[in-house]
């Protein structure tokens, strides 16, 4: 399997709306329409209907935007109102192409190698499964969601909204492992996962390597994943085993884990040293900026969409996820008129934690007209998701509530 | 689509594990292997690989059970941990076969009637999407789920632990519905769904229909649900529109839902009338036996299995799930001796409240041997899972913890 390798998705014949969608003849027209749709606040940029890439081929591909072959968004109005996204619905971004399907043939067999701690040593998941288990309920979100939304156009993919997603990890606690193995050595201050992507060979190492270090901090809630959503890690997202780092963007939690250490400084390799950083416009990154760690606090509407269909005048639920990154979410705000008011939404379904994102929904009656919906989050301290956007380089970490407000029309 | 076409799964060489199956070229002994362990407490039970029926095509093939085109069960060891079941491991019974994918052509112009209110009327699933939101994570399970343990050997499917999932479902709560329809009229007693099945012609509706009544107070926390873990539901999990009963078994859960109706009586269809009782063994069903409603408090162990590989001497984590039916889990006790003795287990993971299960986890250190592993439950009221099953004609309600018993052996 190489990532380049394009195939067509058998999901779209077969899975849920799909079927309908078979069923109705409108597989071409749908697709466009939903393309359009889905960025309707930057038009000009909808993407061409590509298909999956082959790692990903499972996935459904009537709901996802397909930026690359190692980058794949989910839709806007496909995100949901049940907490949890499904798998075949989660975002893909990997920097470097999977390693072969191979590694997932004996997952109980996969090796992490563990330094920093007093008695360093390899184990396997199987060697980790009997050390713990653990479930952590979380937003994986791309440190470039809602690049797509920066008119300064950075490089890299046009994220919307929909490079990330809340699921569920299963795993061993990093701490439960770090105990077992005599606990870690004194003067450290990062966690560093090391990524079992294969490299070219004669190529330095460190200029290619997915390799990033995060405050040691964050191995309090961390965990070694063997489960994604209840079921095994599929090789797109990182199986058979991934660091999961709740609360940090995506690039952090290190898919294909061959080593885990706890360091005195951060990884010299360019993803950590150069890459992910919060540069300012115009700028070359160096290891002087911030680092793109945890996420913060942002919400979105997923419901009504442009896309919903034509909005009849009367009551209407507007919905859509809020998260705090590390923090819990406290409240909602909804404005419907464009942000000159703001009514406070309702937070609805289970509260799967922390580091999960919340629905929220407040039911309204709009009159015929054009709308400009926004929503706004705050967390459990007091952290409110602000109104623009922080201009930087890269186009990482958009939480901008003005950006992410959408346009509906009612008759 | 009939439901009788047989189509290989895309998944079985695609997803996730399954990959790892497909490239070690270990399809057929391996499914043979999982068939054999995961009906390792009734081996002679074990059922032939059967291919997915073709509405259910997009099930993950290797950890499906086929009983029959309209019974598809999970196997043990995939139902994993990490809380929910993703809906292409999700079991499958359906009492008619499905109606033609047709219907999801338009979900949003689905229609339900509403009888039994003040203002009895027609509603669209677009209508029902703006009169309120909410989320609700359950145990959805077969009332014949553990039929397979019983000795007597009821007619039905001979499922094991696996005709159960945990899932997320959204869509307006019933209790929204029926106000906004001038609230009940009084003096009724059941909320009664049917079934968009197609039936046929020329037989009188009653023997076949898919119609259930619940008592009335079963209303709720009821949904009329349009989404299954973050996704469209699909056709063979009862979309565009399904009643939701949590804490209900699976048949009170009325998919493709056309009519809703507040009733002074229950309903007249043979499902109702003489199926879904708790009847004595060798006795007929009549409508004095106790309908098959609430689901009783209940647990089971998922790892380590018989098919977990050999296990070696020393620390292993044993894992499961428990819930309560109405009420939610308060504590999970295991026994590693067959019952002689018990430690309490640790939930883990998300509370998504009272209907949903919780997992538990017991870290131990198991010698060489063959050990009994079991598990018993108690809920927040203070009902105990019983040691032992109800005999009845039919296999429902199994909560027995000793039949829920797994035997490994420790190397």
């Amino acid at each position: 399997m190489t990532d380049s390798t394009f195939v067509p998705s058998r999901r779209s014949l077969l899975g849920g709306s799909l079927a309908a969608v078979a069923a109705a003849g409108l597989d071409g027209l749908s697709r466009t329409a939903l393309a359009q749709a889905a960025s309707a606040s930057a038009p000009a940029a909808a993407p061409a209907a590509k298909p999956l890439p082959a790692f990903a081929a499972w996935k459904d591909g009537s709901v996802m935007i397909v930026h690359g072959a190692n980058a794949l968004e989910t839709r806007r109005g496909a995100l949901g109102s049940s907490v949890i996204t499904p798998a075949d619905r989660l975002y893909v971004r990997n920097n470097l192409p999977a390693p072969d399907a191979a590694i997932l043939a004996d997952r109980d067999a996969w090796v992490v190698q563990v330094d920093g701690v007093k008695n360093p040593r390899a184990l396997t998941v199987k060697e980790l499964k009997g050390m713990g288990l653990e479930t952590v309920a979380m937003v994986l979100q791309c440190s470039g969601n809602g690049r797509g939304m920066f008119p300064s156009k950075p490089s890299g993919s046009p994220w919307q909204v929909g490079a990330a997603g809340c699921v569920l990890w299963s795993g061993v606690p990093v701490r439960a492992v770090v105990e077992a193995l005599g606990g870690p050595l004194s003067g450290l201050k990062y966690m560093t996962g090391t990524g079992g992507e294969k490299l070219p060979e004669g190529v330095d190492p460190r200029t290619l390597m997915v390799e990033r270090s995060v405050p040691l901090e964050a191995m309090g809630d961390a965990l070694l994943a063997w489960e994604l959503n209840g079921a095994p890690i599929p090789l797109a997202h990182g199986g058979p085993l991934r660091l999961i780092v709740p609360g940090y963007t995506g690039v952090n939690n290190i898919k294909y884990i061959k080593r885990l250490a706890f360091t005195a400084e951060q990884s010299e390799a360019a993803i950590q040293q150069h890459g992910y950083r919060m540069t300012a416009l115009g700028q070359k990154s160096t290891n002087a900026d911030p680092s793109v760690w945890e996420m913060g606090v942002k919400s979105w509407i997923n419901g009504p969409l442009p896309d919903s269909g034509a909005l009849a005048a009367g009551p209407c639920v507007i919905h859509g996820v809020a998260f705090g990154g590390l923090h819990a979410v406290k409240r909602v705000e909804v404005s419907v008129d464009d942000g000159k008011t703001w009514q406070e939404a309702k937070l609805v379904g289970p509260d799967l934690g922390r580091y999960a994102w919340r629905q929220f929904a407040l039911a309204v009656k709009l009159p015929a007209g054009m709308h400009t919906l926004l929503s706004r989050a705050e967390d459990s301290k007091g952290n409110r998701q602000p109104e623009l956007r922080v201009e930087n380089a890269h186009g990482y970490g958009n939480t901008s509530w003005r950006d992410h407000g959408v346009k509906v029309v009612v008759a």
